[in-house]
């Protein structure tokens, strides 16, 4: 590591996107004595709020994101689906990026990570790559159902997602996605899913979270546990997957890599399929914040700035539940109820607007075991509603 | 408690005083969804670089205040020195000040603070006020040297203080105060010096973060450990002090009494004296942000705006060292040699400039006990000058 490369405290970190993402790593960076300036099209951002500098913009506006990046000591984001010019105009100018142009590009797009992981020889639930009608009804043979069908461009939350329940399927699939480059995978019945979130340094330093299980209602991640409840053999496996991903993408920040666990109905043998990468912090390391000892936005900071990775031992077993815009359907929700329970971290994103399915903010309890701070985040999120 | 009293997320938190403090509550309220807006004479103060918004005038500009206090929905203080009538006013608006009025003005005055502790029967260090030479001379011969002159206003750190070793030093002393109104007080020799921070909610809810042991140097905190390494019954003790002071202030917030150790030379009966109050989070307290379930920060956002207290289990043993502009002496510290040390957090407060004895920002080193957080700390802050 050279110093050149170190971007010091009391410098400014660029981060496009301005969600609760970047909200959280502004706070992160704000507690190490760093600046924060922002760029999105939106205003009073999430991130914007609490930023020195929010710069509304559309990505497109290529002279607004110039200007901006000569505003900044280094360049990150806190979303993928940034068109890779913007990196590649803060490279032009000299500062830098991290991770690289070439993982956003990787990963905005289902079909270039899942090409990238299985020519990597990582494990991934079989696909197959869809132009057309005659494409997706091939792929439907060959790989068999149930499948499913999803654009190849950025999608998060269910959304760009359709399940193939028989062959009879693919016309009304292929329609509803509105003829776009997309992938067919085979549906995995998994045992459980779970995420790796690590981080990397400008060393190629590696560190990480250990395996956090992560259930999903709707589509839309609902709880995260950590430690996962799987063997320390799937979770050290996990780990290792997480970091031949970030070696062989050569990502320089945190990176999250969702898994399902599957288990064979003869053998019993557990194993693991990548079904999604995510080359920033990701909403189940939000529990980091409170439970390890360096959260995941502090090791963004600390990885993207060049400094050493932060120790990660976890200091209490956590478990996280989001905050979805539906609990405002009758109001304010019960803050001081949720609050009066125990040991709960309460944490809000500023987000105006409280729309059904959106993420307005998330709690973490804390507890002597998972079971205990499950219990505690559940009653807490009960009470909100009270 | 009532629902009026409640102030919830997406509120704005008004702060009068602007450094460090205010920017450690602004961080905490700005993560649980808050707004902050920030008053004091500076202009891109800690606080301020953190807040929606910073207002820059005069404690004295009382039409500033009365437009500040109009933008916020609660009022509270990270210093104690402001002019009692910022809170009469605030309070005049219609704005719950937390803490009140009363708690400033007993805080803000040594002298008033000494009689409010003595006439509560709570331990305090042999005290006579000074008003003028013949007062100090008859105070010295009734108290006895070695003593300690100090002026009633406000001082930190050690300012407005002056040791007197025999009743000849009386006049020199009392010039050197310029003539102030003093108190003298006994000098104590004690074993060790402990603090307790402690929250009172609306409801009179009380919270402690047990006994603090604080080493000094050059009469600024250096160290602090938490837990301190006294016994069980003197931490407990404490503890009840810490309630007893805040009930009889009535104080809702968070407070820190300091507390001199003192050992029998005979009996070896280790006894409590009160050294002094801040109604406001304390620098002794900076390592609950990341060794307790919840901060001093957290616990004064919610003690001021009536929720419920946060559950204060320490989570790891912890050693805070401060840095001081000292530090950078010989140019910019050595920050990644410090963040390479292991579980070591790094806070840095935004200040432009670093004066030797001006506390530029803090780490707190966390470890399986006291001794090896200890040790991380100082081979942390040695890193810092390598």
């Amino acid at each position: 590591m050279t110093m050149t490369n170190v971007i010091l405290p009391g410098s400014t970190i660029g981060v496009f996107g301005s969600g609760q993402l970047g909200r959280m790593l502004a706070l992160a960076a704000r507690a190490m004595g760093y600046r924060i300036h922002t760029f999105s099209p939106d205003r009073d951002s999430p991130t914007g709020q609490v930023a020195d500098r929010e710069i509304s913009a559309p990505y497109a506006d290529l002279d607004a994101v110039r200007a901006f990046v000569r505003t900044v000591d280094v360049v990150t984001f806190e979303f993928e689906n940034v068109a890779a010019n913007v990196a590649e105009i803060a490279q032009a100018s000299g500062v830098p990026v991290r991770p690289g142009g070439w993982v956003l590009h990787t990963a905005q797009n289902r079909r270039r990570e899942k090409e990238f992981l299985a020519q990597a020889g990582l494990p991934v639930t079989p696909f197959a790559a869809v132009d057309s009608l005659e494409a997706l009804r091939s792929a439907v043979a060959r790989l068999g159902c149930p499948a499913v069908l999803k654009t190849a461009a950025f999608g998060y939350d269910g959304k760009g997602q359709v399940r193939l329940h028989g062959p009879d399927d693919a016309p009304e699939a292929w329609a509803a996605l509105g003829g776009q480059p997309a992938i067919l995978e085979t549906f995995v019945p998994f045992v459980c899913e779970i995420s790796v979130v690590a981080a990397r340094g400008v060393d190629g330093a590696f560190a990480h979270f250990g395996a956090i299980e992560n259930i999903h209602r709707h589509h839309i991640l609902d709880l995260s546990i950590a430690p996962a409840r799987v063997s320390p053999a799937v979770a050290a496996r996990a780990v290792e997957l997480a970091r031949a991903v970030m070696e062989k993408l050569d990502v320089i920040g945190v990176l999250c890599v969702e898994f399902f666990v599957t288990k064979d109905e003869v053998t019993g043998d557990e194993r693991l399929l990548i079904n999604e990468l995510a080359p920033r912090p990701h909403n189940s390391g939000h529990l980091t914040i409170d439970a390890m000892m360096t959260s995941q936005f502090e090791q963004q900071l600390r990885a993207v700035c060049g400094l050493p990775l932060g120790d990660t031992t976890q200091l209490r077993p956590a478990v996280m539940a989001n905050l979805l815009g539906d609990l405002w359907a009758d109001g304010e929700p019960n803050w001081p109820a949720a609050l009066a329970c125990g040991a709960v971290k309460l944490h809000l994103y500023g987000k105006a607007e409280a729309r059904p399915g959106r993420k307005m903010g998330h709690l973490t309890a804390l507890g002597e075991t998972v079971e205990e701070a499950r219990r505690t985040a559940e009653a807490a999120r009960r009470a909100l509603a009270a």
